[in-house]
Parts: structure tokens; sequence; C-alpha cells
């Protein structure tokens, strides 16, 4: 007998008709002799709703009481979901985050799981029964309700695999799995039968929002196997796992990113510190920083650009512009009409050249390269962003096509 | 420094506009140097659209599930009214059932408070926070949420009160305390200053529904003032105390309930113990049993009727229907086209030839009289439903009009 964990997002629970297609999805599971553990988000657009009536009342509110608000959402599934698996015969129980023991860390709206106490869960197996588990949420040392952010079901629910000890954990979406280009986009892209937790972790953070980035973390640290799957077809997807099978190319996928703007900070002293001292300013506020380009300027000075999301943009700038006479630096520039374009891939670790390939379709093209950034398994460039199509077809055709 | 219970129901938090009119209303309380713990129900309509919710996809959902679904009703509400209340600038914090210590019996959707875990509230008022508190709900010794059943809030609010020693519980409503009368059908109608816990316990059971019943038994054996008051207008409103003043009337009020239905069994041999069998068929099936009449019948055999409620009324006929060869019956009568009036007043244990009084009025409306029921201050007629109205403006004009 295999533990199977499985998890559905909001969509796939967004009406009676899709609630009763998860519960068949999981009922099938149960019937083939799995222990089953489902995790749920909140039913399509409830979180969004949720929001517009907090901020209709109070658009400060605490993030303690966001938290109490938001959490409803995945109570009404779980209840709803466990409905319609007892209207098909089979034994189920709903558990909210505290009752299937998340312990978290006490920041609210983005905690951190610290610790799953696994008694209940346990005792519901024994008794034959199906879990059903909010997904998003737990509660802290107060007592009090904490969320874990947006996309934290996939988080509670590897959470979950790794604490019990599951078999597998699957992760059903509304594609049949990680593709190696957006197939809205590249028609040709292909699903990935296997991709590696690293390769998948750059393309999450690339902007294929397939999977939560710190589910996947997760999963590689505590070595859980994946499967990205599709409720609608529940054909076989895509496994995430530590050694992924080799597929028959050298990347994996071709992913862009829009969510990017570029700051520049021209003429700054070359004194050890100052760049680091600029960063800290930005990370107080919660700015993540991406691709860093520093280049040596005129005089000794030195300029640093570097990207930051594209909604963030505008605070950094006026962050930056307040302490510019402290780091004596000449000035701000900004640009939010940039895309980054990158190609990630195990593969590139053992073969040279796949970056100049890379370069070499943008070229042909006759796209212009900003910026580059590059780490072992993935290479980034930042270009102009009515040229990012364009790029991601030209790219892929370089690596899968026919051309190639 | 007085600490005071302050009780919503749902359509005063219906819509932002409502809920921050109840966060005025708390805070004019806190300013005045009071405690405050609040206690509200789940937002106008949103119990019935989860319930309907619940029903699309499985009508005979399991109760435990069901409690599960409908206590979110109630932590939206309370998250909404406390962002509220953080907007006004004040301290705040919401609890759902289990963090404010509800523990209930293990019977799901009417569960019974057993105990109130009151260290959570009080480290809360000692840190001079406003609590807000999710009503009709707590968990169960399994960590199971359960509800207290539709007005449970009531009882949240008055539990709490008991429990935290509070100088004061005052349920919110639409009107602006108990009338004589219902005002819609009998505009002379007054409202009372104040009211005994009997009288206002004869008045809830016999459907003036402004108070839920154990609510009120409950203020009444740890002797908790209430105060019904509207919540649009804040005008005070009618007081439930152990010794009320007098009105300076014999009754203090007349209420009229058609959700009523007779029972008749005939012929039942004048043997012990019979009757009671027959009643306790009923009461496994939770069906209570109202004014009860006892006839002595032809050749020693006896006719019982009594009153059920009249949703109730086709299962206990065939229930009994069932049993009747067994106490040897000839048979079962039913009616459902009758009405319950009755007239509540402490005055009455102390004044003779008020029940006489009310009898005269049906008289002079030429009412027909079916079934006559009285406790110590309480009379109830069974009448036509047709005769309902006329009865009680009747009965009212009697006692409280310009001919009494």
């Amino acid at each position: 007998m295999s533990l199977i964990v499985q998890k559905f997002g909001g969509s796939s629970v967004a009406n009676a008709e899709r609630v009763f297609n998860v519960a068949k999805i999981v009922t099938d599971t149960y019937k083939k002799g799995n222990n089953v553990i489902v995790v749920v988000s909140a039913q399509g657009d409830t979180t969004d709703d949720l929001i517009e009536k907090a901020k209709e009342i109070n658009p400060d509110a605490s993030k303690r009481e966001m938290d109490m608000l938001l959490s409803s959402g995945e109570q009404i599934s779980i209840a709803l979901l466990a409905m319609a698996i007892e209207k098909l015969g089979f034994p189920v129980v709903s558990l909210l985050g505290w009752q299937a023991g998340f312990a978290t860390s006490s920041v609210y709206s983005s905690a951190r799981i610290k610790k799953i106490d696994t008694n209940r869960m346990k005792k519901e197996l024994d008794k034959k029964n199906i879990i059903i588990v909010a997904g998003f949420q737990g509660i802290n040392k107060y007592d009090d309700v904490t969320t874990l952010g947006r996309g934290g079901s996939d988080t509670s629910a590897v959470a979950i695999a790794a604490s019990m000890h599951a078999d597998l954990c699957q992760i059903y979406t509304d594609v049949e799995g990680v593709y190696t280009a957006d197939p809205r986009k590249i028609p040709s892209a292909k699903k990935l039968d296997e991709i590696s937790y690293d390769e998948m972790l750059e393309l999450a953070t690339l902007g294929a929002q397939v999977l939560n980035n710190r589910s996947v973390e997760m999963a590689k640290k505590y070595n859980i196997e994946l499967e990205v799957i599709s409720s609608l077809t529940c054909k076989p997807g895509t496994i995430v796992k530590e050694k992924a099978k080799m597929e028959n190319t050298l990347i994996s996928g071709v992913a862009k990113d829009t969510d990017v703007a570029r700051i520049s900070i021209t003429g700054v002293p070359d004194r050890p510190g100052l760049a680091f001292k600029m960063f800290s300013k930005l990370s107080a506020k919660d700015i993540n920083v991406d691709v860093i380009l520093q280049s040596i300027g005129r005089d000794g000075k030195k300029d640093i650009s570097f990207t930051v999301a594209r909604g963030k943009g505008k605070e950094a700038v006026s962050i930056l512009e307040n302490y510019l006479s402290t780091i004596e630096a000449e000035g701000v520039l900004y640009d939010d009409k940039i895309a980054k374009v990158s190609i990630v891939g195990a593969g590139m670790e053992s073969h040279a050249g796949v970056a100049s390939k890379m370069f070499e379709a943008l070229y042909d093209s006759q796209i212009n390269i900003h910026m580059i950034a590059t780490s072992e398994i993935k290479v980034s460039v930042l270009i102009a962003e009515e040229d990012a199509d364009k790029a991601v077809s030209a790219i892929y055709d370089k690596f899968f096509g026919n051309d190639k």
C-alpha cells in the first residue's frame, strides 16, 4: 500500500462539477488500495473576492486579520470536496491547517512551515479515511491562523508528503505537465517526462509558474518525487525528481519573464561595501534583486545595473534616489520595457557551447542583448520587451527545431 | 471599568456600511472606558448561500462537514469587523470559537457549550484589545469544529458573559426591544423597559423570536443581565433580568405561533405508562410535544391530544400509526390549520382572573377555543389558524387597549 498526496488548485474545484471531477480522481486512487491525503486551495476566485471585501473596508488591514479572512476560503473548499467524496460513498474527513498539525512561523501572510504534528493524520489514515487538508494555512505559536502566501498550497502538499513519508506527491493543474516552452506561444513545445529539481527551480524563478518555488525547494530537500499532472485529462504528467532521465536535448526549456525592470546606478565610487549597503536597503523593503552587472566606468567609478520585479521598480528607484548622496553616486536610470529570456537544462553543465548557441540564435534574429547572467544550469539574457516572443521562438528553433 | 459583551446578528454586518455601523457602536462603548467582547454571526445570507452550495453537491452531507463549511461564515465576518475597527484606530483581535476557548459537546450542528477556557480572552483584555469572537461555533473533544445550531450566536454571547463575569450582555437586533405584541401587526404595541427571564422564555417559545431560547435559559442560570437593543437606533432597549420592574399591566405580551399542528390519539386504553411510551417514541426522533390534553372517553378509554411543530407533524403521525396496535389505540387524527395564541406575564401569578379575561376577549370575538394550557406565567389557547390575528388583536385590546 502506497501513500499518495494529491494537490488541487482553485480552478480544479471552482464549481460543483469540478469538485466531483476531483472527487473522482481521489477515490479512483483510493480504490486502487492507496492511502490518500488531498490538499486543496480555495475555490476559483474566492481569495480574490475576499481580498476585495477587505479592501472595501480597510485597504491597510493588518496581515493577521487578512490571514483570518483568507483562510476561510480553503475551509469552504475542503468541506465541499469532503461532501462530494461522501456522496460517492467513501470514508473521508476534512482538516483545517491547525487540525492537520501545521505549525508555522509567526509572519502573517507569508508564514513558513516549521513542523507538522502528524498524529491526527496518522489516526485518520488508520481509520481508512481519505484526508482532505486545507492548503495554504497553519497556526503560529500564539495559536493564530497564518497563511503561507500565494501558491502556498503546493508547499502544504510537499510538506505533508515529506512529514508523512509519502511515496508520491501529485500536483494537479490545468496543464499536462512541464513543457520545453510555453505551449500557447510555441505550438511545437513538448511535454517533458522528467525534470530535475534544479531545472524546475530555475524554470519556476523564470516565470514558468507551474509549481511554487518553495515547494520545489522543499521537495528537493526531502527528496519527494513530484508529478505535475492535468486534472482534466489525468494523463501521465512530468515527474520532478533528483536524477531526471536525460532528455535527448541539451536544455529542458526556454522561458520568458516580462515582470522585470532594470535599474542602473551610475558613477558609484569604487569603495568596498557600497554595493552591499545599497542592496541591503532594498532587501529591507522586501525587494529582491536579480541579474546584477557591474562595469568599470570613468575615473575609477562604477556603474551597477540589476533587475527587480516590475511592480517593485518605482519603489526601488525612490529608495535609491534618497540614498544617492550617501553613496556619492551620480544617478539612477530606470527601464521597464525589457524582458528576461532564459534557457535551463542540466545538460549544459557537461556541454560547452550551449550559451553561445543561444547567443547565435539571438544574433541571427538581430536581437540586441542588454545583460547576461549564467548559473550552472541556466543562461538568462535581458533584451527589449518587444523582442521577447521572437527571441523565445528563435532559441526554441535553434535547440529543438528542425534546423538544430 | 465594566466588561460589556455585545452580540450582532447577520443583518447587522451584511455589508461594509453596516460593518462600520457596528464598529462605531463597539468603539463608542470602548471609548467610555469599558472592556468590550463582541460576538458576531455570519454576514447576511452567507449561511444560506453556503447551505445552497452544500446541497448542490450532497444534500445528505454529514453534519461534521456541514459544521466545517458553515463555521467559515463567522470567520469572514469577525475578520471584516476587526478590519473596520482597525480602520477606526482601535486595538482589536478576532478569535475563532476554538481560539476563544469554546469547548462543546460532540453533537455536530447542534452542539452544547460545555466549558469556555477564558485564558486567551483574558490575555487579550489585559492587552487592552477589543475582542471579536465568532459566534455559533466551538470545537469538540476530537478537535473538530462544531456549531451550536441556528441562533447559536446569542448563546455564544451569553456564555462569554457568564464565564467572563460581564456586567452586561447586549443583544443587538433590528428591533428596538421586546414588545407587548408584534408591532407589525399591532401598531399600538409598546416596547417593554424590562422583562423577567421567565417571561422572556415563555415569549421565545411562543414564536416571538427576538432571543434564542437557550441563551435566555443560560442568562437565567448565571444571572446575566441581557439588553435587547436596536443596532440601527441604539436607543435603550429592553432589559431581561431576574426581577423585572413590574409594568403597569398584568401581562407583558401577547404572542401568536402558527408553526404548530395538533395530533389526537383516540381510544387509548386506560393503563399506566402507555402515554409515556408514546411520547418517548416521539422524543427519540427529536420531536418535541407541547400542550397536552387528556380526556376521558367512552368505555374507560382516553383521547390524548397534543401539539408538535408543524414541520414534524407528518413524521409524528407516521411514527404513531406504526405504534397504534401496540398501544391498542383506535386512531390518529391530524390538524395543521391551527394556531397557538398566548399571553405571558409574571403579573398573573398574583392576580386571579387573567385567564378568564383572555377567554372573554375570545368569546366576544366569537373565536372557538380547541385546547387550553397554562403555566404560572402563561396561558395558551389553540384556535383555528384563520382566527389567529383577530384573536391577538382582541386580547391585546382587552389588556392594553382603551376598553380595558
